[in-house]
């Protein structure tokens, strides 16, 4: 008899990422005749379901491609006792089998608001931890409900394509992050923890209102899938990757035609940025302003339009002021964009 | 005095919208000496406050730009006593003085679901109407509000940036309709008709949970807004924005790469396909299947997928079965898609 097809599907899930990440290690690897040693993967467990459910499945897959597993889990500091529940977290991964299992504490700051600091300082100390270590790969249990979340998020920017693209399934320097769960929902995770008798903890944060990741999972999704029917995350998913993709190239585009489109000082030329499409238009001045030192995260829709109607609304408008103290204006058909 | 501020909105919108129908006549119109007759604009509209709004602009900017102002209404026949209240929305039209006001009496079938059926019917009505009074634009009354359930019904398709680019400003043959409030919330429309005591009506349809749209207008959005903050609907609107030129731009590209992708007989080859960007392959394909004989609207993504794997993932499978009995399968590097 098979294991059950919740753990089939997480092992199935983790089974294909650990191939890609072998792929990808033999590919990038020293070409000498010394046989490379066994590279390390390590998961991030937060003791959850979503990750203990990927750790077992790395805990399962993993020595039968060659593979050595680790782990580690994050200590936010945030709440009374978190450190440990850390410990907690590193038994849990050592009973599974998983070598090196540590926790790592941070310091979480305030910059971004809550969720934003403590991402940035899990992401820090994850890549220190990598590096400590001489990690291949680090997998993160982010799920199919995780993603649709984000896409939500980024729709609330309204910031266009890019901010609806979610997260990857591998990001980070060389590919380092994989999210071999991305395509799997949240309930697959939470069921294979309970077949195979795994203790999982609920952080209380997931829970709190306070937090908009936290109001979106529990009020604002159910009422969306009530109105438009049970496949949203669905779809939600599929709009991230297409949106990821439709993103990339329209960056690719951007990138070529900017080389095209200035003059030999390196001005951009008002009338040839005329003839591209909108969209390709306001991708490269987006890039200027940014070049030019704009605070990319600083630099909304409405500042590139501004800039934007230098070029199809001429009417001899003064300098435009952007954030960071840049100043962009038309000068004998060309831009100029620089820090005041 | 000027007027309220939701009434100088509205005729702001609607002036916009006009001097844009004018410039696009001008330029359109014969080069002969004789004066060309002044153009007709027509309002499609319900008797709700969206479009009663936008009638009263119409009413009261179109004499000043020697535009003549007509009105239709559209009888769904899907309730008792609708045609008596069609005569009643063309009497308020009258009464605002907009020549010629007449109700059209439509039979609403049953393809594609009862929202999709009426609007289908609606249409074909309009389109004849306006041909039969020789009227230069058509002016529909959707608001912001609209464009962002729009987004969100297209979002839970999860067909990509396409379905998230909501209504268009500009539409039909020869950009025929025309939204002028599309960035105009509904609660301006809404308080330009109290403040002008224009009686509105509301469509029971447009509260009955039986309707997509309108669980999303009552519940979903509500929900979503809770959870996400006030501006979500500003920045579902601004997502349709990007989305659409996102999406013309990507069409252009893939319109243009189709030409050099093909070998002279005309078949797609698989190496040139290889190098494309994702998304401009897709949607290569996607046309390609469509030529063939596939109905677009049976044609999910997955099956976009299936095709794409034939290119990325050759391992010498075989053909595969598209909607509408199209078949495609790889040759000698080269894809073959025909009607089977």
């Amino acid at each position: 008899m098979g294991p059950h097809p919740a753990v089939a599907a997480i092992r199935l899930a983790v089974r294909r990422a650990l191939h890609d990440i072998l792929n990808d290690h033999q590919a990038s690897g020293p070409t000498s005749h010394e046989r490379p040693p066994s590279p390390l993967v390590l998961v991030a467990c937060s003791g959850g379901a979503d990750s203990m459910a990927l750790a077992s499945a790395l805990a399962f897959e993993a020595p039968k491609l060659g593979i050595r597993a680790g782990g580690v889990t994050v200590d936010h500091g945030l709440q009374d006792g978190s450190d440990l529940r850390a410990d907690e977290v590193v038994l849990r991964l050592r009973e599974l089998g998983l070598d090196p299992a540590e926790s790592v504490a941070v310091t979480v700051g305030r910059e971004g608001g809550p969720e934003a600091a403590a991402r940035d300082a899990r992401y820090a100390a994850l890549d220190a931890c990598a590096a400590r270590h001489g990690a291949t790969a680090v997998l993160l249990g982010h799920t199919r409900d995780d993603q649709a979340e984000t896409v939500l998020l980024g729709l609330a920017r309204g910031s266009g394509t890019r901010s609806l693209s979610g997260m990857a399934a591998v990001s980070g320097a060389d590919g380092r992050y994989r999210r071999p769960f991305l395509q799997l929902d949240r309930q697959t995770a939470r069921k294979a923890c309970m077949v195979q008798s795994l203790p999982v903890w609920d952080d209380p944060h997931n829970a709190d209102p306070a937090y908009t990741r936290s109001r979106l999972r529990h009020e604002g999704l159910p009422a969306l899938e009530k109105a438009l029917g049970k496949g949203v995350v669905e779809a939600l998913a599929r709009t991230a990757q297409l949106s990821r993709d439709d993103a990339d190239a329209l960056d690719a585009w951007a990138s070529q035609a900017e080389n095209v489109v200035r003059d030999a000082t390196g001005l951009l030329e008002c009338a040839k940025l005329y003839a591209l499409p909108p969209a390709v238009r306001r991708r490269i001045l987006r890039r200027a302003a940014i070049e030019a030192g704009a605070p990319a995260g600083s630099l909304f829709a409405r500042h590139i339009e501004e800039l934007d109607r230098l070029i199809t609304g001429w009417r001899g408008q003064g300098a435009i002021n952007l954030p960071g103290k840049v100043v962009a204006q038309r000068q004998g058909g060309r831009l100029v964009i620089r820090q005041g």
